[in-house]
């Protein structure tokens, strides 16, 4: 199984669950995070003024998957948040070796 | 090492905490998420008027252990949240390739 | 690609997020948790009464790094936060198997 982390722009996340509802996963879940990307410590204008910002909200969605979703969901995020502005976010994935649905026990991908 | 990541409902978090501390774990960390499972998007009553639910908070309670503890702890971890209804959460495994304590630079095992 | 996870005490992160600039690393997201460590579960006093003190505020700074770049972050680590006192906190390593970057729909390191 799989772990898909994206980090999106706050304003694209009922946007991007929506779609993952769409297209069927069976579950997700969301964290308030903070970060920058490569465009670290850059200036922005408000009223006039210019602050140096570091970091800015973000919201991280998690969701755990077979390893042949993967490529499909992947896609359904990207057409959901790019916006084709700097700042649309990252999807890192990585392994997960086992899931335990604890209400019955069940292991492994049926548990998903 | 093996990172277990237990998502429960936020009222069982001192429970588990409890538990975890008795079968004797070195440390634990915990944040606050929402998400659904495979009941996504159902809906709820409250007062007479039904609401479409989508996100509910959990509690993320994350453990880094040696791997001959795992089934122990996922022991544990049932007995002290198990409830029988749906929604009593999944636990995740997956791997922790290095571990450093900060104030002795100790690496590996030794610094769990 | 690796990920480099670094539980810190909160009074630390300006520090840490300046020194990780500072060397030049591409990108980060902090989320604020609360934990323990070897020390679980002791007391504290505050004001001449003893409290049992159980999860403390933290910091969790998370950096996808290649994996040529692991050993000088965790160096950097160390220096900007390590106090010597217990709680200094902990650094996780492990796997990250691929990046995408949403805007471009680049993959691997190119996208960190
Ligand atoms: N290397 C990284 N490690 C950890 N988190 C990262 C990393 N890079 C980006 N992030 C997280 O992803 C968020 C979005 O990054 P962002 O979209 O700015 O990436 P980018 O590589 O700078 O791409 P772009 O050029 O399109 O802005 C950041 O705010 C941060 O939370
Ligand atoms: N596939 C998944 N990916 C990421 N997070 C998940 C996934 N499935 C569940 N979660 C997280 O775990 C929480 C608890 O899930 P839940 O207990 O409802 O699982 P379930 O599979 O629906 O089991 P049950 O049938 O007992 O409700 C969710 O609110 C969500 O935060
Ligand atoms: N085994 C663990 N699993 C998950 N999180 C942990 C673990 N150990 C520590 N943490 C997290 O790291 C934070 C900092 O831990 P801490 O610095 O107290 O580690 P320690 O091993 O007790 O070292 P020290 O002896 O220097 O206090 C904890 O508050 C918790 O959030
Ligand atoms: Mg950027
Ligand atoms: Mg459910
Ligand atoms: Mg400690």
């Amino acid at each position: 199984m799989k772990r898909i982390e994206a980090i999106i722009r706050p304003d694209k996340t009922d946007r991007l669950i929506d779609r993952l509802e769409e297209i069927g996963i069976s579950g997700l879940n969301i964290t308030e995070i903070k970060g920058y990307g490569a465009q670290k410590g850059h200036s922005e204008t408000y009223r006039g003024v210019t602050y140096r910002i570091r970091l800015r909200k973000k919201i991280k969605v998690e969701i755990i998957v077979e390893y042949t979703d993967v490529d499909r969901i992947v896609e359904a995020i990207k057409e959901a948040v790019q916006t084709g502005e700097v700042g649309d976010g990252k999807i890192f994935i990585s392994d997960i070796e086992n899931v335990i649905r604890i209400r019955t026990g069940e292991e492994g991908a049926v548990a998903l």
